[in-house]
């Protein structure tokens, strides 16, 4: 028998699961929509069914250990998805207690960037590493810690929301209320908000300012129009790039961290991002860490890195962390 | 037989040692000066037969169960104390091991804010604590990070330097070559920087200015001028802990601590640092963290918290470490 664990991958319009082994084995895995049109408990109730019937498909070679989740919100603590505001589902969604009340069998949840740290400690880039940081740059920009060989959960399991760290204490509004927070610039968001300020501060003729009002640009498009050689998007990355290595120097002078490993959306920019990053970032250290810190894009593979940062969620939790069961 | 921790602080002036037990009693303790015009080999073997009289001393009734030594710049990887700025030595002291030599015992080594934490984890206001913070705001400003239970040491050792975070990006430059760290504004030369820009935006003829002028001005001086009601003196405290709380914000959002100790000179203006800070710490935080933060001041005897701070560094290494020996 193998052991597999069940990682499933909330996410705002679609959910994915997939049942994963010690080692980082994706053995099957499926999708489905985040269908917000019925209840929450109706949804997982049908999630669940879905992965009863994966294992029941995969015979009886595999023994499930247990589940993991990650979350927009999850709150490792309380088990709940707290809110989540890419969520329709409002209010308190107790996700831990439904799948082990489902399956009788042991669950854990993790916020969708602490699993992806969790992930990459198990399975991807931080395989060793005792100290690291990744950096989760889509929509908005998430962070997950790992120090000492533990994941910073903090006293209430808020720890490593550094998307609302200030970078300029009058800077950019922020949908959370506060103003200046990093996510306000370096996100999918951010990377917008930065493009068009440049574009209205030029002569408005460029490509990418006809593209800014006529379509719903994306990072993907500004990325593109970047390695086109369009001047407005190589600025609009250069000056993300520069506000996250400032950010970045900050988290090192806390941290002391091996490396920090960044994914999602605007980590596919890849030099675009980390050649201005890395500058500023070296610029703003102390002498004692320059020259130290690796910054790297994540290698793990976009299609199962969220069902791998929740199987891993699982696998942390049923080896490491009895105590917190 | 009941075991103690010989506790060593290394200061710039003074050195101070004593012996601790386990429940953080001092039971007996010395103080000479660092001796900066021998050879530091010279002076720790003294220093290191003067804890041998000590022991003697005390009589049969103790066991020396190991050393915990807390000194600027103090690594805890090394053993080394590596270039501090306030000790005349240069270079590499290797105090862990001119101790172990000496003393045939185990020795540990800290900078001197993580053995502040550590003492304040074990003897002090967290006990009982997994997550807090401890800032030790003296001529500089240093920071040690407990998370989990664990100092955080970073990969290097040099975790928690938040000193030299960075609050203004173009703002005051520091000692370290970099502009706009914490450090620059609140610290005991970071107020009285303040001071003077205050003084200087005025009239020039408050009795602050006239003692800026004309002594060695400390900042236990301007919070006595302070608690006087000289405004100069009040609205640089404010501007002062307006600057700490932006920063614990930042702090905040990285490691949700249930609790940040203040200690050192500023800490002891209580009130007129904590009040500002606090208010500007909750204004610049998440709601998911607001009043959920304790932002208190050090409890510990001052003339015994560098002896406790070491002793603690002996204690947890001893119980709680033995894979770093």
């Amino acid at each position: 028998m193998i052991e597999v664990a069940a990682g499933i991958d909330v996410g705002g319009t679609t959910t994915k699961f997939g049942l994963v082994t010690k080692e980082g084995k994706v053995v099957s895995k499926k999708r489905i929509s985040t269908d917000s049109s019925v209840e929450f408990n109706e949804f997982f109730q049908d999630l669940f069914r879905r992965i009863s019937d994966l294992m029941n498909q995969n015979g009886t070679e595999y023994s499930l250990a247990g589940f993991g989740i990650g979350a927009p919100t999850g709150n490792c603590f309380t088990g709940n998805i707290d809110n989540a505001s890419n969520l329709s589902w409002k209010g308190k969604i107790p996700i831990v207690r439904l799948t082990e009340d489902y399956f009788k069998l042991p669950a854990f949840l993790a916020n969708d960037a602490n699993a992806a740290a969790l992930g990459e400690m198990i399975f991807g880039a931080a395989r060793g590493m005792k100290n690291f940081a990744v950096i989760t740059m889509g929509t908005g920009l998430g962070c997950g810690l790992v120090a000492n060989g533990d994941l910073l959960t903090g006293h209430n399991g808020h720890a490593a929301e550094i998307g609302h760290s200030t970078v300029f204490y009058d800077g950019r509004l922020c949908s959370c209320g506060l103003k200046g927070c990093l996510e306000t610039y370096v996100s999918g968001f951010g990377l917008l908000r930065t493009l068009r300020e440049i574009a209205e501060r030029s002569d408005k003729q460029g490509i990418t300012w006809d593209a800014i009002n006529n379509t719903n640009l994306t990072a993907i498009d500004i990325t593109n129009a970047a390695l086109r050689g369009d001047q407005q998007a190589i600025e609009t990355f250069n000056y993300t790039g520069k506000i996250l290595g400032m950010k970045l120097a900050d988290l090192v002078t806390y941290f002391d961290p091996e490396a920090i490993i960044l994914l999602g959306g605007l980590a596919k920019a890849d030099s675009l991002i980390l050649k201005p990053a890395r500058k500023e970032m070296e610029k703003n250290l102390l002498d004692i860490y320059q020259n130290k810190v690796k910054l790297i894009v994540s290698e793990m593979n976009n299609d199962d890195a969220g069902i791998l940062g929740a199987a891993a969620t699982a696998w942390n939790g049923l080896n490491c962390k009895p105590e917190l069961r």
